[in-house]
């Protein structure tokens, strides 16, 4: 990556490739696909947190005259297998089996239990009625902290925890313990002036995603199936559901419909093997929609964690140890992103040492999916909480004191490489010179500022590129575009091609017409399946210039390629990509590029923001009355989606930290299921939030591409509750800071 | 292309890959595809075969309530303008327009004039009546001999004869004459014993596909649109609908239907660009579904023509000049298959002296399309009939006669390169073995044999093979299936990769997901789109010798390759196809390979047809009793859609033999546009006709291919037209061969 490239398209704000069909309403979502002779799935869900099945009555069910199919658990008879079950990753695809329809225990209000298919919706709604379940309800484990007590119910009696020193003895809700460290923490704390230590919680907070889960599929007689749905990785919806129905993947086509936002929610299956094996069994299309209520109580929120952190700093602001303890709930099975909250709690900062552990701990509520930056809120919340209260102790500018310990080029990550050039200390200057950071406060007002760090992946992208003879083409991707990333890939190669942006048609291919592509997630999809579209584009260009010289009679080294024209180094013949394009029949055919990669290393990134609230003290509320995010692009391809990721993070951040919570009774039943009692910010909520786009480039993206969606949501958690904190005078541990927890914490204080 | 090869795959019958969709009637077709806030499209057509239009009031349709759009020639005003005339291969793109909505000048009956696009089907075709078009009617030029004529109403009146000694002076519906001549005739036919010469007429015929044509198109308020639609070739309905639309290729998605029969007939545009007009107006989906009367009105029929045929031998059956003079009637504009007609005509011998002469002809007819070996059956038609005449009257059998001068490797054509080894002298041979020929006529029973050449073009083709972590794998190509040529292309790649044929899944992919193929036509497909399928197929097996490489840390030239298996040839290892595609993410991401050629050569080939037939002399009725069809596919990649293809190829020439042709009135009005008057054979009129596959290896596929779906329609003609003449004793030299006209022949005869 040269930083003195000068770049024609990168950077500008272009049109979006797919704004006509979204705001026109053509552009097709998970639910608007039907088929011919098409039937209706739901799904009968449990009414209970955590209990056993004694048994479930079909019959009445059957036999209704409606009812063409119904599903259950014993319809994934090789997962039970003993052969499947010795072989590869077993146990996550038997969780993923037992997630989607439960074996014969329920562990989360709204766990699935069987499937019907009928003729209409609504018979299939009113016929899940007709199945009697028989259950032996247990109680209910819902907090973290409770599942880890030795005497807690235990959800899985043949769990053990896996990472301790020795073997576990007995079933436990901890399915695993990791530790991080790096130095000696205790030589660390006894170099301290001051140490602060505190806990911290947050709550299961879900996505909040717009459009619910969706599916169309369709089983042929022929043993060939096609699943249409809505999610962030078709490609990974077919491996999964193909271990599941126990299919070859090629006999699977699944393609990925447009996306009304997934923030890492739309990464697993729930509905689709279930309407697979419906479709299977009555020989018909099969759709399935999941209600909102759904949608809460049975997909997959983020992590409720209990956080205790302990930091040790000198007066002058050095830091000398950091120390936290992660426990993060998984939900009903294994599998919470304690690991990468670990991994990033304490990683912008280059501090000696460092001591992290981590617990991944099953609870009754519906196991978490992915959650934009999965782990990293949570975990950099206590963190910066506590670097927030030791610059208030020591008195040091908050901005200075993670100056003095910012992490940077060189920087050893407590998780293992050193970090190549970044743009922390960037990003501090930017918000100490900020507008905001210079504004003055008026009574009852605070401001908080935190940093925040993301890796932002590579992984396995897989990219066509097809020339037309007009020189306009296609580009293929498997990336289903969240964010913007189509007009990324069209200016990516527009670049590479020195051919206008609207010449290249970009498009999200389903699972038979591009190669495999990893799940749209770890802000992986500019960094690395644009890494796949530049070596597509590469591809095309070199075959571009040897058709040149096969024109001009000369070899392809004889070529040279400048801004979209190949260049005759023997003379002065000139040819542009429209014109090549138009003769290839006479150089041997029309021209397609590949590009398959595992994109190497990854695009870490930092983020800063700046908040400033209003608290008012008779009620509680909170009102952010100012916010600025500002992050490491590495380099913004379109800057105008580089701001709406940061301003969307901030948005969910800013929920996250004021109103958003999943409500359970003491039963185990979630209670605001919705969207009027899960209340995510409205437009009419916020301020307008302003952006910073710093540009460091990752030298690992020949552009310098690092990967923005994820890193702008870890800030705003601290930022918000300190901002509170400041306005009302009192430390807040516990999110959301919602209007009776501020006025508990107000009259508390006084 | 070495003989020795031995195939695993190739060869076998194995399932088509297809079937499933078409015997569930899953498959959609031209007519099958509707969309949200579609409407519809209908034609108002010419009652007139020629007239000039004084005047198109709109008024009265266009105050209808339920017309959204009306698109008339002044749609096309690019067209129209100087710049886009002067620019390139104009005249065809305004022939087309003008034959896809008539200009000033109506030139058929059933030509287009205006489309309305309504609220419903009924909507649009009553509102038809609402256009008022006020003609001034021109006297019909309804054959081509009339049409020749000095004195003949000139159809276009700027329109040249071309390919004359010296520039034509005047307008003529000549539009362009060729010649082909090697040798002497004149001293060939001054060596002759007998000198046979004949005139003949062929009718004007119809395909006689099933499904009509049938679109529906959508244009976006962005200047995109996409076109579904039952073609042959959806790369060239993008690139002539783009034409006429003034639109850049890249805007225009053509998405090809399954397609219910096309024979040629599928080649070109009639709704495509009308409904896109009518979208664009109307600002919604249209959908355009022709009738059968419309098909047989208004798509492109098979040429009439009229011949001259002169052939001279020496009585030990030596031919010693051949002379041709050909007439094509192109229909109402210029492009009849004269071309391939003049080259095809003498093909089958190795004569030393030929001359050919052609006529290009517009007449108040359809523009006729392609249709199977476009000009090679009635152009050889007329050739065989005097081989056959010639054997009678020198006493030779007709295949010794046929042996004597066949045409064989190294003989030189009338049109160009020399044939490289073909298969015409083993096809006599299997005719004169064959169990047919060795059986007894009876009475009013006779026997015809006659020989056929066709080409079997090469041409663009790409073709990307997509790897699956399991191993399997998606073919994507871009050449209609017409024939079974899915099949073809997953043995191929099977036979190339070395994996199981279930293994691969091929598809026939938009305009947006592979690069650019020709038209499925010539028998291009399964010669050049197979070429391109090994290519990639090969490119992927380049890869998965890397990745070998780089799994065993040795250089690809280090790795063999057999039958699916890398081989480590500095150790023991091996690899098989789908242990590298699994662990392809540890060597650089996932598999894709393409393929994309011009294809050299070509694949010529010769067929012998021997029909039976006995015709009852008092309805003159004739029945085909016995029929063989022999042909040389090079390599008959799946034997059963060879045969298929020779049976279909032998129903179709039977039909155009015995009863199918366009019946006109003095008017020019088309009377039998119906499958009940215009008589394709059914079933139950035919034998089931013995096949017989020769294979002689074509020099220019790597397999050995030829193509194989059209030289089978070039012998029926004359075969059973003289199987007819023995059993009567007339030398039938118009077709059809129809009860009324072989009655005529028996009582003129007595």
């Amino acid at each position: 990556m040269s930083e003195a490239r000068e770049f024609k398209y990168i950077g500008q704000r272009t049109i979006r490739p797919d704004g006509y069909d979204k705001v026109t309403g053509r552009a097709n979502y998970g639910a608007d696909l039907s088929l011919p002779g098409m039937i209706w799935g739901k799904i009968l869900r449990s009414p209970h947190a955590h209990a056993n099945i004694k048994n479930i009555d079909l019959s009445k069910a059957q036999a209704h005259p409606d009812v063409l199919a119904i599903a259950t658990y014993q319809d994934f008879p090789h997962v039970q297998s003993e052969a499947f079950q010795a072989g590869e990753v077993p146990t996550d695809i038997i969780d993923l089996a037992r997630n989607v329809l439960a074996d014969d225990k329920v562990l989360y209000h709204g766990h699935a239990i069987a499937a019907i298919a009928a003729r209409s919706e609504s018979a299939a709604q009113d016929a899940l009625s007709l199945i009697e379940v028989e259950y032996e309800v247990l109680p209910p484990v819902m907090d973290v902290a409770d599942a880890m007590k030795p005497e807690a119910a235990v959800l899985h009696n043949n769990m053990f925890t896996q990472g301790l020193a020795e073997p576990a003895d007995k079933a436990s809700n901890i399915a695993s313990r990791m530790e991080l460290k790096k130095g000696d923490v205790a030589a660390g704390f006894a170099l301290a002036d001051l140490v602060v230590e505190r806990d911290f919680y947050t709550p299961t907070v879900h996505q909040g995603y717009i459009e619910p889960h969706a599916t169309t599929v369709r089983f042929e007689e022929n043993g060939q199936a096609m699943v249409w749905c809505s999610t962030q990785g078709h490609f990974d919806v077919r491996a999964s559901t193909a271990k599941l129905l126990n299919m070859p993947l090629g006999k699977l086509k699944v393609v990925a419909s447009e996306i009304g936002g997934g923030f890492g929610g739309k990464t697993t299956v729930y509905l689709e093997p279930v309407a697979l094996i419906l479709s299977r069994k009555s020989g018909k299309p099969v759709k399935m929609v999941m209600t909102r209520d759904e949608v809460f109580r049975a997909s997959g929120p983020g992590s409720a964690t209990r956080s205790h952190v302990k930091i040790g700093a000198m007066k002058d602001g050095t830091i000398t140890a950091m120390q936290a303890s992660l426990c993060f709930e998984a939900g009903a099975f294994k599998g919470s992103p304690m690991g990468p909250g670990c991994m990033t709690v304490f990683t912008p900062y280059d501090v000696e040492n460092m001591y992290i552990e981590g617990y991944d701990v099953v609870v009754n509520k519906p196991k978490v999916a992915a959650y934009r930056a999965p782990g990293a809120p949570q975990a950099e919340f206590a963190a910066e909480m506590v670097i927030n209260e030791i610059a208030s102790k020591l008195g040091i500018d908050p901005i200075e004191l993670r100056l003095r310990n910012a992490a940077k080029e060189g920087t050893q990550t407590v998780y293992g490489p050193k970090l190549k050039r970044v743009g922390l200390v960037e990003c501090l200057e930017a918000a100490k010179n900020s507008p905001q950071y210079q504004s003055a406060l008026k009574a009852n007002q605070g401001r908080g500022l935190a940093a925040g760090f993301w890796f932002n992946i590579g992984g396995l992208s897989s990219v066509t590129i097809n020339m037309n003879p007009d020189g306009s083409g296609t580009i293929l991707e498997g990336s289903p575009d969240i964010g913007g990333s189509r007009a990324s890939m069209q200016m990516m190669a527009a670049e590479e091609l020195g051919i206008p942006i609207d010449q290249l048609k970009p498009l999200v291919a389903d699972t038979e017409h591009v190669a495999y592509n990893a799940t749209t997630g770890g802000s992986r999809t500019t960094f690395a399946t644009g890494m796949a579209v530049i070596e597509a584009a590469q591809d095309v260009v070199r075959q571009l210039k040897e058709r040149a010289a096969a024109v001009w009679n000369i070899t392809a080294e004889q070529v040279d390629w400048a801004d979209g024209v190949a260049i005759n180094t023997t003379g002065d013949d000139r040819l542009t990509v429209a014109e090549i394009c138009k003769d290839a029949e006479k150089t041997g055919g029309q021209i397609a590029g590949t590009g398959n990669i595992n994109a190497r290393g990854a695009g870490p990134s930092f983020a800063v923001h700046l908040c400033d609230v209003e608290v008012d003290p008779d009620t509680g509320k909170v009102d952010v009355i100012r916010y600025t995010a500002i992050q490491d692009a590495g380099k913004a391809i379109h800057p105008s989606y580089v701001e709406g990721q940061y301003q969307g993070g901030a948005a969910q951040g800013i929920g996250w930290a004021l109103n958003e919570e999943y409500i359970y009774n003491k039963d185990g039943i979630m209670e605001n299921a919705g969207f009027l009692d899960y209340r995510i910010p409205l437009a009419s909520d916020l301020p307008m939030i302003e952006t910073v786009i710093i540009e460091i480039p990752n030298s690992f993206h020949p552009f310098g591409v690092r990967g923005v969606g994820e890193t702008g949501i870890v800030p705003p958690l601290a930022a918000v509750a300190t901002a509170v904190s400041e306005a009302i005078g009192v430390v807040m541990t516990d999110l959301p800071c919602s209007p009776p927890r501020v006025l508990a914490a107000i009259h508390g204080k006084s």
